[in-house]
Formats: structure tokens, C-alpha cells, sequence
């Protein structure tokens, strides 16, 4: 068996295979069911007794400008992992990437593909780590494949504080990998794009990835040259400024200028001195339900390999949107960038998709509150509309986090509107990879609108 | 009057009858003497009664390989400030910088110069921010000059948590400076590097922003076709991957092996929980004298203007050094950049020089604690030394933090011996210019070194 899995059906059938072989079942549990997990007695703090893996504490947050104060929980995760993508590429030069069928309890669907690697230090360093983390070797020094990009990447700053893991895309030398094992398949890049346009399969780490590799030379030679869709935005994806209304030196300036303007004090505080949530039997919510819940799950798997964890998660109210808002200026595709303020954000602010809410908290708000852009990308009429699925995000943390991510093409006065604020920028998407690839401030929900643009190519 | 000093020595007498005109002194005091200033009687932080300017708190640290556990004080300082310098072209297209004279309590000599701008957001955006910030317009938007460079910069991350400022050059229109004011003059670049050449007088802040600056076209403008050390200099300040042994990329990819290398968990935890550390009435300092102190001091102005204000500052103990070893290769010259890990640095380890040492506490160390290459570099004949200048740092936050700076060629056994220790990688000037244009990981102490090298072309 070659271990590569050549249409989408295989795949699906294969994920379907190893969800019921697995036995997976996941159920809340109220927070005192949970093992070897405590609220601190003195903090509040949620943490695993040993210390290891990941906390919910607060953030206490003071806007500069206004000196409004408030505060929130928060994901503590003071571990950078590596999230570890191994591609060959097949006699016509294609990429097949070596995927890995992995279980989440906050998973929607429980199994999604995620890279070959996600490991932390702690799984991969320590002397007694038990057993070894599958194709690791791949990423380590001193490495056999070529390294095609390699960076640190941002995620929710909404629900994590500072967190960031190491995005690396190894080419393997031929025949390096003599058996991927049971968790592992090649899959073409065609396929990946075919899955990538149906909900909830490919994981967000495994788009991070995909967002940080070049891919123009690819987009190109499967183009042609006319002003179609899929033309305009193969010739976007060159990592530089060509065709770019803005360099990309204007582009950060732009977004220091809005870190500066938005700038707030943001400090780690205990999960007790949090005001406005309440901690109940089995949640710590907030008091209006806004943002998200703290709810506590038991995780168990029946099949080949008995085991069963328990843990905490991050779970959003609603489904969110993100989206990109494009046009087309003389062949070449522009994605409109909106700079978000986020707490968790190490630097405050990032170059995000046109809208970004990690929630569904938006149905509730008036026309003034509402975020820019979000009505013209809810509202705009089908034939605009390139791209529209309901994608996860990390399931290892949050539970049922989705939103709905969209790439909708600008009318003219709305594309008009965008000039005229400085939050926002015409951009094009190959700028964005580039930034990507040197640890530059791209968040991780332009990353998932980046990997789902290449489905339009 | 022009606003333009031509000659050191017109810019020397200008800061000699600034620090006399100024009538300025500082003297230290017991903590209970400073005003404003308080230990929190729960977590024993040392924090402003409004706040506002920053704290001494503590970072435990607990190192991911080894698990030993270690904690020290730090200052947290949460806002991100402007480093801004305007700079403008005479007419054979030398740049000149709008300079200030300043003064800070902990600055060898009291008075150096800094940036044309030196502010934080509470500074320029609250409304009642009283008395603007002269200068401050032409950094934030609209702007009508050109931004030449404009990134976020770290820095020293042994005193520092996090700490970051935003280094931005403008390019002033013609005739826009109609006065620069009596703190502030034009300096032509030639003589800011005779500045530079001597101790303490150019800011740690200026030399930061100076690194960010390209001046490849200028350097080779002024350098000659051969292969003296300025023409080799001047050939490698290219901000590209020409002549330089690694790609960018793969100076990244080495440093963030070092970062998983070197993991560490770092918290913010209270001052008073550091072990190891003494309070007495006037000093904070380390069970056996290492590191630093942290010391009170109060400072006044008696001359034009009447003022004083107290504060605490961190003393480090004995001079530090940093130092890069350099070798040319075929016209081109190449610096040894170390990847250090600092507990305050947001991603654990940043590129460096190759010995950064931020104290004099290396003098008690016995051969093998040494950092790699200090030797090599204190011991250097004194004809492969090109640059050898104690330089201060920040004088708003430290107290005589000095440096001695060197820039050393290195003889053929210690640059082969470079080349087997993966922590360490040669890297052309150009690179590291490139990469500080980008918020790149480039530290503190390595900007100050790239600025020390435009005075040997």
C-alpha cells in the first residue's frame, strides 16, 4: 500500500473508518468530575495538577485612549509548539502532503486532518516523554528534507494569551518516508483543495500551514493567462508587491498606526478576580452569555487503543464569520485586510481578514455597533459570493469553535468605503504569504482565508 | 541659525552648556524617600501611586529541558512607545537627523542624545496629555514626510518583560522644520558617526533606530571598488541574501531550533515572591551581588526650568560586553550572530551578537561557564580590534548600564570553530538591516552594533 489516498471519497471514508473503529465519545462533566484538574483555592485558576498542558486564568484590560476597564478569561498556554507539515512532490511535480487523522474532543465531527506533526517541547524534548511523537524526526536538526518555510504563528488572540506556534513545511527527500502508519496519508494537493471546500475536515493548524507555503508557481502553471477569477488570483499569490496598491512597508505602518491608536494595558490576572463571569457547577460563563463559556468534557476511546482524558474547553457562543472582501484591479485579485485589536495579541493588533468575529455574538448588536463590512459580506448577492463554508478551529482547546469563512468580491461602493479607512487595506494575498513566512503579523483567521482562497485556483 | 551642528565638536559644546544651563543633579535615596513611588504592602511590587510609567514586579522562569526553576525582578513597562527620527538630505544627498539633547536620571553624563522623538501613546493621545511632545506630528498620520523604516523593536529582555518600541525614520519634506527648538539640532551622518566613535554620548535609542535604517547606497557611495575593510563593509549592507553564507530563512530556521531548544515557561509573578533577592531601605539586590539592583534615585532640574521627580532605575553590576566577531569572504563582510535566550523576549531568543554579555558578572565565571567566544574577543590583538567604545543604555530606566562594544575579525581557528556550534551563524549586516525593517528578531544590543558599524565605512 503506497498510503496515498487520491480522491476526496478515500479520505472521507478513511476519517469515517477511523472515527468508529476508534470508539470516540466525548460528554461534559461538571468541573468536580474532572481528573487531575482544579480550580486553584487562592486564584481560581483552572489548571491540570501537574501544571503541565494549559491553564484558564484572566486578562485585565485598560484601553488607552478612554481608560475603559474590563476584564475576561483566558487560555494559558505558555508552550510554542511546532506544527509540522512533511510534502513531496509527485513525478509532475505536484505536492502530496503527508496528513495525519487526528482526534479532538472539541472536534466538530471528533476526527479532522491535521499536519503530519503538532507536538509541544514537553512532547518532544524531555528525557522520559514516553512515546515518541510520529515523523518528529522530519522537523529536528539536523534535518534530511529542505525547509520551505519556516515561521512563528499567532493564534486567537481572543481566547489565548500570547499564544504561538512554530509553522514549519519540510520537502522530504524521495522515499524518505518508508511507511506514514495507521495516522498518516499522502494527499494531493488537489484533493486537499476539494476538502478544503467542504465543512469541518481540514483543521485549523493544517490551514495555518498551508497559508505560510508558496504556492504561485503551482496556482500559476495551472492558470491561464485570461482575466478569469482563478487567473487573477494565481498572478496575487507572487510574495511580492508587484500589482499591490501598497508596499508592504505602507501595509505595516498602516497597522502600527492602528496599534498605536487602539493601544491598551493588557495584564494577566487570576480566573477569580475576573468581574462579570460567574463560575457555576459545570461553566464559567459570562453574566449576558456573550463571548464564550468554560465547560469541562470527558474524553474516552473504545476501539484499538483504550483511554480516556479529561479536560477543559473554550466554547464560543454561535458560529462566527470571517472574510475577505477581493476585487480585481488589472488581473490581479486584492483582498481587503482589516487590522484587528485583540488582547491575547502580543503586539495588539494584527492584519486580519475584511471582518473577523469569533462569534456569533454580532446577532444581537444595532446597525452602529456592528463591525465594519459585516452586513456587505452577509448581504451581497449569491453570484459575488466565491467562497462560503463553515471551517473548525482547534479543537484541542475550544469546543464547536466554527465559523463560517467567506471570500465575497467587493461591489463598487463598497469597495469606495474601504479607501477611505485607515483601519482597512487593499492587499494582495501573495503579500500576506510573504508576510507569513517571516513570522510577520498575519492572524489566523486571514491564515484559514488564505489556504481556502488556493479552492478558487 | 540654521539648527545645524557640522562638527563634533560644536555638538559637544552644545550638550556641556545644556547640562550646565539645565543645573541638573541626581542622587540616590532610600525607597521611602521617593515621592509618588510605593511597595504594594500584598505582592511588594514597586509601582506608581497613578499607575502609570512602569513597575518592578518578577519573572519565574522554569527552563523546559532541564525543569530547574529560577526567578529575578524585571520592569514591566506595558506601553509601546515611538522612537522616531526625522532625517532630511543637503544637497550632495547626506542624510541629517533632527537630534535631541536629553537628560535622564540614570544616564552616564546625565545628557546624550536621543531620537528627535522619544514618546509613549500617553504622551501624544490623551487629551489632556498637557504640554504635546514637540516634533511628535510627523510620525503619526497624516504624515507629509516618507517613512523610511517603521517597525517594533525589542528590548533588553534580562530587565525588560516584553518591552517593545516602535523605531520610525521619517524623511521631512523640504523646508517643514521651520525651528527645531532649542532641544534639537540637524547632525549630519558623517558627524553622528564621530559620535559614535566616542563613549556615551549617542542614546541607546538612537543607535536603535540608526540600525533600522538603510544606508547600503550611501556607504557605497562613499566606499572605493577595493577590498579594504570599509569597501567589504559597505558591499555587505545590502539588505538582501547576496554574499551572506545563510538565507534569511535559514538564519530564522536556526534560531527557532534554538528557541525549542532552550523552552522555557516564563510568568509574570510578584516581586515579592523572588527568591534569592533582598529588599533593604535603599537597593533590591541579589543574595550574592549578581545581575543588578534596583536603587532609588531623585533628580532635579535648577536652571531655565525648575523640576524634580523621583524614581526607581536598575543598576547592573559591572560593565557588560557585547561584541561581534566579523570575517570577510570575498569582499564581503560577515558578522557572527549568536541566538540568545533572554526571559523577557516574547519568542524566548532573538539573533544577537556573538557575545552578549549585559553585565560585568562574567569577570567571577570560570573558564567553562564562559559564554562561547568572550575570550576570543578580550584577548583579540589589538589590530584585528576595529571598534572597541563603551556605550550606554537607556537612562530613563537604567542606571550606568554601560557596555563596552567591540567589533573583532576573527582569526581562522575561531571562525572554523564558529561554524561547528549550530547556536551561532554568520550573517551579513545587510541581513540583520533587513530584518530589523520587518520587526525582525534582531536584539537590542545587535542594533546597537549594526549603528557602531557605519562608523569603519
Amino acid at each position: 500500500m503506497s498510503g496515498l489516498l487520491h480522491r476526496p471519497d478515500e479520505v472521507r471514508r478513511w476519517i469515517a473508518e477511523r472515527r468508529s473503529a476508534d470508539g470516540l465519545g466525548v460528554r461534559r462533566v461538571p468541573f468536580d468530575r474532572m481528573e487531575g484538574w482544579r480550580f486553584h483555592p487562592d486564584t481560581g485558576n483552572l489548571a491540570h495538577v501537574s501544571g503541565r498542558f494549559f491553564s484558564v486564568e484572566g486578562l485585565r484590560i485598560r484601553h488607552g485612549a478612554t481608560e475603559r476597564e474590563w476584564s475576561r478569561p483566558v487560555i494559558v498556554q505558555p508552550e510554542s509548539g511546532i506544527l509540522g507539515m512533511l510534502v513531496r512532490r509527485d513525478r509532475a511535480g505536484e505536492p502530496e502532503f503527508l496528513m495525519q487523522v487526528k482526534m479532538e474532543p472539541g472536534n466538530f465531527g471528533l476526527v479532522q486532518l491535521s499536519p503530519t506533526v503538532q507536538a509541544t517541547p514537553s512532547n518532544y524534548t524531555r528525557v522520559h516523554a514516553g512515546r515518541g511523537v510520529r515523523h518528529i524526526e522530519h522537523f529536528l536538526p539536523p534535518r534530511s528534507g529542505r525547509v520551505l518555510t519556516d515561521a512563528l504563528q499567532s493564534e486567537q488572540g481572543a481566547w489565548f494569551d500570547r499564544k504561538s506556534n512554530r509553522n514549519i513545511v519540510v520537502e522530504a527527500p524521495d522515499g524518505v518516508v518508508a511507511a506514514p502508519g495507521d495516522d498518516h496519508r499522502w494527499i494531493p494537493l488537489h484533493t486537499l483543495k476539494a476538502l478544503l471546500r467542504e465543512p469541518d475536515l481540514v483543521n485549523m493548524d493544517s490551514r495555518s500551514v498551508l497559508a505560510c507555503l508558496p504556492l504561485h508557481e503551482t496556482a500559476e502553471r495551472a492558470s491561464d493567462a485570461g482575466e478569469s477569477f482563478g487567473a487573477s488570483l494565481a498572478r496575487s499569490l507572487r510574495p511580492s508587491d508587484a500589482g499591490a496598491p501598497h508596499t508592504i512597508g505602507e501595509l505595516l505602518t498602516r497597522l502600527n498606526d492602528v496599534r498605536a491608536d487602539r493601544w491598551a494595558e493588557v495584564r494577566r490576572i487570576a480566573l477569580g478576580q475576573v468581574d462579570g463571569w460567574h463560575r457555576e457547577a459545570d461553566e464559567v460563563r459570562h453574566g449576558a452569555g456573550r463571548h464564550f463559556r468554560i465547560i469541562a468534557v470527558t474524553a474516552h476511546a473504545s476501539g484499538r487503543e483504550v483511554r480516556r482524558w479529561d479536560q477543559p474547553l473554550l466554547a464560543p457562543v454561535g458560529v462566527g464569520v470571517s472574510a475577505f472582501l477581493v476585487r480585481r484591479v488589472e488581473g490581479v485579485l486584492h483582498v481587503l485586510v482589516g487590522a484587528h485589536w485583540e488582547p491575547g495579541l502580543a503586539a495588539g493588533a494584527e492584519l486580519g481578514p475584511t471582518v473577523q468575529c469569533d462569534t456569533g455574538d454580532f446577532a444581537g448588536l444595532s446597525r452602529e455597533q456592528r463591525p465594519p463590512f459585516l452586513d456587505a459580506v452577509l448581504t451581497a448577492p449569491e453570484k459575488r459570493v466565491r467562497y462560503d463554508v463553515v471551517q473548525s478551529e482547534e479543537g484541542g482547546r475550544f469546543h464547536h469553535a466554527r465559523s463560517r469563512y467567506m471570500i465575497v468580491e467587493a461591489d463598487a461602493p463598497t469597495a469606495a468605503e474601504a479607501e477611505a479607512d485607515p483601519r482597512f487595506s487593499w492587499a494582495t494575498p501573495g503579500q500576506l504569504i510573504g508576510l507569513c513566512q517571516s513570522s510577520g503579523p498575519v492572524s489566523v483567521q486571514a491564515r484559514t482565508l488564505l489556504a481556502c482562497l488556493h479552492t478558487l485556483w
